[in-house]
Formats: structure tokens, C-alpha cells, sequence
């Protein structure tokens, strides 16, 4: 058994909370079969029920009173989510039942299961890597179809099956790099350095390929963060407006903790763009205003796309154009041109012409948005991304210990040199899929999974 | 088949909304098993599978993409809770996907689910009467133990069993007397007149005897109203405080929609007490606190318990105890004399005497509160009540009717009547257990119901 796994029986409820049809309480452990049998009353034992197998029957308190009617679901290991013995108790969606029927498992010595617990069984019983348990909480907390998209092809495998080529590419430099060093003092050289160069820039521009899709990872599994800016009175809100009802899915509307900033979710194409209304970046400011600038700096700051806003009427501002220049890069910011439905404006060069009122322009807004966020970027979630930081790094760092070891190929040095950095890109490439060297590590993994998972 | 059913396949999410480990997506209708085979890809067809076993596989959209992973189980009739060919399909608790998932099964000619269908039509197939069927919302939506208890046991048929044997008792009153009137003209007393009244007093005073447990029965379901009036400063909000800290379960706090009643709800001993907070009523007002004033009085009105709060130091205002007798009946008041604590206060005669402070005389308050709300009822959650106004004004017009029967045999009056009656006394007496006349009451039982039960 690996060493962080426990032989509690554990068990938490696995549906989101509140009052519905049913809700499922999951458990899972070795005899935890057994276990529900002394608080399950129905036709038959548990224990002789075959896997997958659903029973009708009560939970009964130690009093012997029925707290509900249940259908459990019997999962025999190895073949349950965990790999061990599960159950699965469909009961009445109530808190109240709930609540009760986990004192009446925690009172027959099963523990209430920590976040993510069953997943990390999952992973330790060895029924997914650790990307694919990463991609089970990414499936769950999808917003949009892309992101979704992503996770499913993580979850899939797309991802570890990438990770296990670049794996056993390295083991075979490896492999020949060592064996030269077992016969160092007969001189045998079973590689060429040429050939040994090859085999390592060939893996470097590989993990680098998987790098590039970092950018485009992120941003279906996270989102795009959009800062509205503009002067007053050049059509923030009505153009925010327009974008919230032309979009084809509105996700969400989420009130700023100011009333400076407004948040609203919305997802086209399948990708999430947070929308930051900012009250206006402005170099003069009177005294309460000032919390509102710093916020909308902020929200400029920290966006991955700037809209700078300017009417036909008021023209651009070039002031505010520095400014947003002093805050952010300038290939994030697209100029937007509203208003053109007025006769009497005149038109400045801008990236984009609109106009909030009549929706001319709009559909471009979008288009703007979308290509400004995936650059010219051809993944798709189908191949092997990368959208997770934690992988990125793995990648990164694995990288970096074959730049070592390129430079030592190319100086000549010893073997053992390049059989020490090859090793340690090895390990810093598997620690995607799982060999992670600490409790600490996982416990962070999964801390941020939800009960029940 | 019953009228009222349909052979539609209907698909509801039967989980609570939301992010969690896992959802419920519950699909039934004959058929059912077939329409989920062409979304669904496992080891083998559901066609093929036996009733209660679970299979792993993924549900599929048109284009051939996986939308998740699911667990799909299979119940065939009449072995589910429709008493139809039944499918439950468990999902990544992603509301996402469960959306998906209902498209791609809409797609496939199955129709969202109305509130409350599936146990409609568990109802419809004869797998529960209708008194069972209210009680499946009732376990649902329990919040307390005693409402909870309460709920199950009508679910378990208490009530119905009472139902059925005041049936049975009534058919058999009639056959008498119909019996009688064939043999009409042979002048054949079959039941003496004597006999007759004495079966129709005994069914009568059982009726009455189920219909007192309503007041018990709806405060266990439905939970108790309390206002808290007093004076200024005579320690209403502290005395609120402390209750609050002090209840074995706080159930939630819902902010009043003013600031000037405030309404907490709290459970002792598995009740439900919803205590609101009233500004004062005071015989002077000024002009702001009218609307509060009225809002307050209105709280007095609709409660079931008043706590009048006065204190050591102001005394017993005995303006405040007209103005409260004007709203509501004496016998709902319960007199609380705060801040039994101070020494130089004067003590006057109350029902509860309290301390806010220390905490004196809470528990006091809590029996008093109990006492007020059950009367001396010695029901019990086990035995049958009568919880819902639509049993209750059955068991009335049953009652009405055997009335009216008793009536015309006292008045020596023709069979016919009394046949008549006590026909209708039966009819009422089954429609709380199912036989509703009309498509609409039916509708009306279920439309509050949650999605998906």
C-alpha cells in the first residue's frame, strides 16, 4: 500500500448541498461494505451483493428507527471510482437526512472524508494519474464549453499520454548515456555526441511545442480578463450592456465589491471573458474618488485585455491612452470606437468601430476579443495543452535540466554529468503524471477539490 | 392506463443545483431504457442489462463526443419508483454537463420532467397513495426532527392506514343500509336504527379524534410563529441574542424585508420556532415609524405564540398588554419579565421570569414556548396526524356528511338519504388517499413540488 494511503473507511456527500429530488452520500474503503451493512436494512446483505448492483432498503439508527429510504450501490474493488470497496447511498435530497445518516456512519466508525479524498484514492490505487485526477476537478468546475473541452481531454489522458512520450524518450537517452558510463574504461561508445544532441534538442523542442499551448491552456481552463476604459459619457455601460444581452451566454453576474468596479461573466466561443466596468482612470481626481482610480488601475493591471473606449464625439483621448500605456503593454489594449451611428461625429482611427446604440460593430467586438485572447494560436482542446501552472513549471523545469545537459554534451563533459540532469528532467517530467516527491505537494493538490470528489 | 398518465420519457436533474462531486440526472417512462441506449456508450446495451445494476460508460452527443463519464442505472417497471422502466444517469456534479446531458437526451425525444412528475406518476402506477405521495415533498423539505419524523411516518402509511379503516367502516355502514333498501319492500330491518347510529357516532368520534392532531401536526410541519414585543429597553434583542445562542439548532437567519421586523428561526426539541423581532408597538408613533408600526402589529396578528417582554425596571405596561389583547387572543401571550438580574429592580407576576444576562430562566422559556405551542397534545410523531389542510378539510367534509346522516336517521328518514351521505362521506374520506376527482387538484398537489422528484 503506498504510504499516504489510509485504510479508513471514508465518506462525504457527493451532490452539491441543498434541497433537491435525492443526494448521494458516497463511502469508500475496505469493508466498507461491511460497514454500511450494520446501519443498512434491506431485502438482502450488502456483502453478498455482486459489484455494481443497486438495493432498495433504510438506514436505521442505533434506536433502530429509519431515518430514510435509500437505494444503495454496491462497487466491489478494484472496479470503483477509488479501487476499493465503495458504496453509494442515493436518500432523500433533504441536509437534514443527510446530516443525520453521516452521524450514524461517523457513529459506525467511518470518518468524514477530506476534500478530494476520494480522488487522491483514486490516484493512489493507481486507477488515474495525477494529471487526470487534476482534470476531475477542472470537469467539475467548468464554466464554459471550451474549458470543459479541456478538462475532458486532460481527463482523457491527452496530456499524460504526451508526458509518458517525453518519458520514455528520456529514459532511452538515459539509458544509453548510462551504459556508456558502465563500460567507461573500455572506451565503447554506444551513442555518438551527435546523435546525443539530436535525441535531446528533438525532446526540448517537443516540451516546447507543449509550452506554447500554456497561453491557450489558461485561458479556456481560466478565462479572459476584460478592463472596460474610457472618459465619461463615451458609452461604457450602454456598450456593456449591449455586449452582456448580444453574447451568446451570459454566466454570470457577479456585483463588485465597490461599486466601482462591476464584474459580469460572459462566454463566447466557448471561452469566459470577466468584464471590469472601471469607473474611468482619470490624472485628476477629487479626494473620494481616489479608492475608485486605484481599483480601476488595478482592474487594468491585472486585465489581459484592455478596451479603451472613445467616442466619435469627445475623440481620443491621448491622455488616457499614456496612461493605460504606463499600465499595461500595449499589444493588450484594443481601441474601440463607439458611437459611429452619430452623423455629426468624426471618426478617428481605432481598432474596432461600434455602436452600442444600433449594435453596428459588435459582432467585430467580439471577433477582436476572441483573437486578441488566443493570439494566432491553431491548439485545440482535443490535443495534448497544457492549462495547469503546476504543469507548466514540471515542463519548465524539466526543460531547464536538458538545457544543462545539452551544455554539457556540447563541453564535453563527463557522462555523469549528463546522466544526473537527464535523471532530474525525468523526475521533473513524471511529476505531472505522479511520482511527486511529497504528502505536502499532494495534500495541495487535492485540498482545493470539493467534498465528495 | 390512468388517464392522467402519459407515456412521455421525462428527464429531470434530481440533485440540488449547483457544483458538487457528482449529479443526478432521473429519466422514466416506458422506453426509457432503449432512448438512453442511443446516447449511451458502455460495455454493453441497457437493453440487455437486468433491473437494479449500475454500468460505466459515457453519454455521447450527436457529432460522437463524449460530453462525460457517467455511471448509468438501470431499474425496470414495476421494480422503481415510477413503477416504470427506469434510468438514473450519475455525472461530474458540473451544471454544465448536466445541461448538456439534458439537451442530448431532449435530442433524443425524451421531454423535461414537471415538478413533482416522477412521483406523480409513482402515484398514478399505484406504487404510493396520494397522502404518501405529499409526504415525499414533506421529507424533502423537513428542517426540523419532529417535522422530519412526522413526514415519515405519513410516508410510511400511518395515515393512510387510519384513512383505509374509516373506509372500510364506512362501506360497511352502506352496504347495510343499501342492502336495506333492496329489500325495501319486503320490510327487512337488516341493522336496527339503533345500530346504524351507534356505527356512525364510533366513525365520527375517531374522525374527531384524527382531526385534533392537526394543530399538533401542522406546528410539527409547519413550525410556530412568535413575536417578541416590548417596550423600549426592556432587553427584547439581547433576550433574542441569547435564545439564539442557546437553541440546540439554529436553523438560519433570514433578514425581514424592512429592518424593523426581523425574523430568526430557531428548533428546540425538533420544532420549529420563527421568532420575529417587532420594533415595539406603541400607541404613539411619529410619522417615520408608521410603516414599522403596522409591519410590527401585522407580526402580532399572524403569530401563533406572543412573547411579551417587560422588565424589572419599567414595570408591566399595561397600555402595551391592551393594545396586544386587541390583536390577538389572551391565551396566545406568553409574559416574560427581563433583567431578573438587577437588584434594585421590583419584581412583578409573570409567566417566565428571565435573565438575558446570565441566562436565568431560558430553559424556563423554551418549555413555556413548547407547552404554548403543543397544548397538552400527547401525539406522537409515530402514530397518524393530520399535517397538511387538504387532509384536514377532507376529514371536515367527511365529517359534515356522516352528519347529515346521522341527522336523517335521528329523523327516522329514508334510506335514500342516507345512502347518499354516507357515499359522500366516503368519497371525501379517499380523497386523501387518492381518488381525486378532478386533473386539477392533482396538479395543484404537485406543482410545488422540487424538480426531478
Amino acid at each position: 500500500m503506498n504510504p499516504a494511503l489510509n485504510d479508513d473507511i471514508i465518506a462525504a456527500v457527493a451532490t452539491p448541498s441543498g434541497v433537491g429530488a435525492i443526494s448521494v452520500i458516497r463511502v469508500s474503503g475496505s469493508g466498507s461494505i461491511e460497514a454500511i451493512d450494520r446501519v443498512f436494512q434491506g431485502k438482502k446483505k450488502l456483502v453478498e451483493a455482486p459489484t455494481h448492483t443497486v438495493h432498495y432498503g433504510q438506514i436505521i439508527c442505533k434506536e433502530n428507527t429509519v431515518i430514510d429510504d435509500v437505494l444503495v450501490s454496491v462497487f466491489r474493488q478494484p472496479k470503483s471510482y477509488t479501487g476499493e470497496d465503495s458504496v453509494e447511498i442515493s436518500t432523500h435530497g433533504n441536509p437534514l437526512i443527510t446530516k443525520k445518516i453521516l452521524e450514524v456512519l461517523v457513529n459506525a466508525s467511518i470518518r468524514m472524508a477530506e476534500p478530494g479524498e476520494f480522488t487522491k484514492r483514486a490516484f493512489l490505487n493507481n486507477k488515474i494519474d495525477l494529471a487526470q485526477a487534476e482534470a476531475v476537478a477542472d470537469v467539475i468546475t467548468s464554466r464554459t464549453d471550451a474549458s470543459l473541452r479541456g478538462a475532458r481531454s486532460q481527463l482523457d489522458g491527452m496530456l499524460s499520454k504526451k508526458v509518458n512520450e517525453f518519458k520514455s524518450a528520456l529514459i532511452n537517452i538515459s539509458s544509453f548515456v548510462e551504459l556508456e558510463l558502465d563500460f567507461a574504461e573500455e572506451d565503447i561508445e554506444l551513442i555518438g555526441l551527435g546523435e546525443l544532441k539530436n535525441k535531446i534538442v528533438y525532446v526540448l523542442n517537443e516540451i516546447d511545442l507543449l509550452l506554447s499551448t500554456y497561453a491557450f491552456g489558461r485561458i479556456i481552463r481560466d478565462g479572459v480578463n476584460v478592463a472596460l476604459v474610457g472618459q465619461p459619457n463615451v458609452g461604457k455601460s450602454s456598450l456593456l450592456n449591449y455586449i452582456l444581452k448580444e453574447s451568446r451566454a451570459i454566466v454570470s453576474s457577479i456585483p463588485g465589491t465597490t461599486r466601482d468596479v462591476i464584474r459580469e461573466e460572459v462566454s463566447f466561443d466557448g471561452i469566459l471573458f470577466r468584464l471590469y466596468d472601471t469607473a474611468g482612470i482619470r490624472l485628476t481626481t477629487n479626494e473620494v474618488e481616489v479608492e475608485g482610480v486605484a481599483r480601476s488601475r488595478e482592474a487594468v493591471k491585472n486585465a489581459d485585455i484592455v478596451l479603451l473606449i472613445n467616442d466619435v464625439e469627445q475623440g481620443k483621448s491621448e491622455e488616457l491612452l499614456r496612461e493605460i500605456y504606463d499600465l499595461t503593454s500595449r499589444d493588450k489594449v484594443i481601441s474601440v470606437m463607439n458611437k459611429i451611428d452619430l452623423s455629426n461625429g468624426v471618426d478617428y482611427p481605432s481598432d474596432v468601430r461600434v455602436s452600442a446604440l444600433t449594435g453596428e460593430g459588435i459582432e467585430d467586438l467580439f471577433e477582436a476579443l476572441k483573437t486578441s485572447a488566443l493570439g494566432k494560436s491553431n491548439y485545440s482542446e482535443k490535443s495534448a495543452i497544457v492549462s495547469n501552472i503546476r504543469h507548466y513549471n514540471c515542463l519548465v523545469k524539466s526543460k531547464d535540466y536538458l538545457l544543462n545537459a545539452l551544455e554539457s554534451v556540447n563541453n564535453k563533459m563527463s557522462g555523469e554529468f549528463i546522466a544526473v540532469d537527464l535523471r532530474n528532467a525525468e523526475s521533473a517530467m513524471v511529476e505531472i503524471i505522479g511520482d511527486v516527491s511529497s504528502e505536502d505537494i499532494l495534500n495541495n493538490i487535492f485540498m482545493n477539490y470539493c467534498i465528495g470528489k
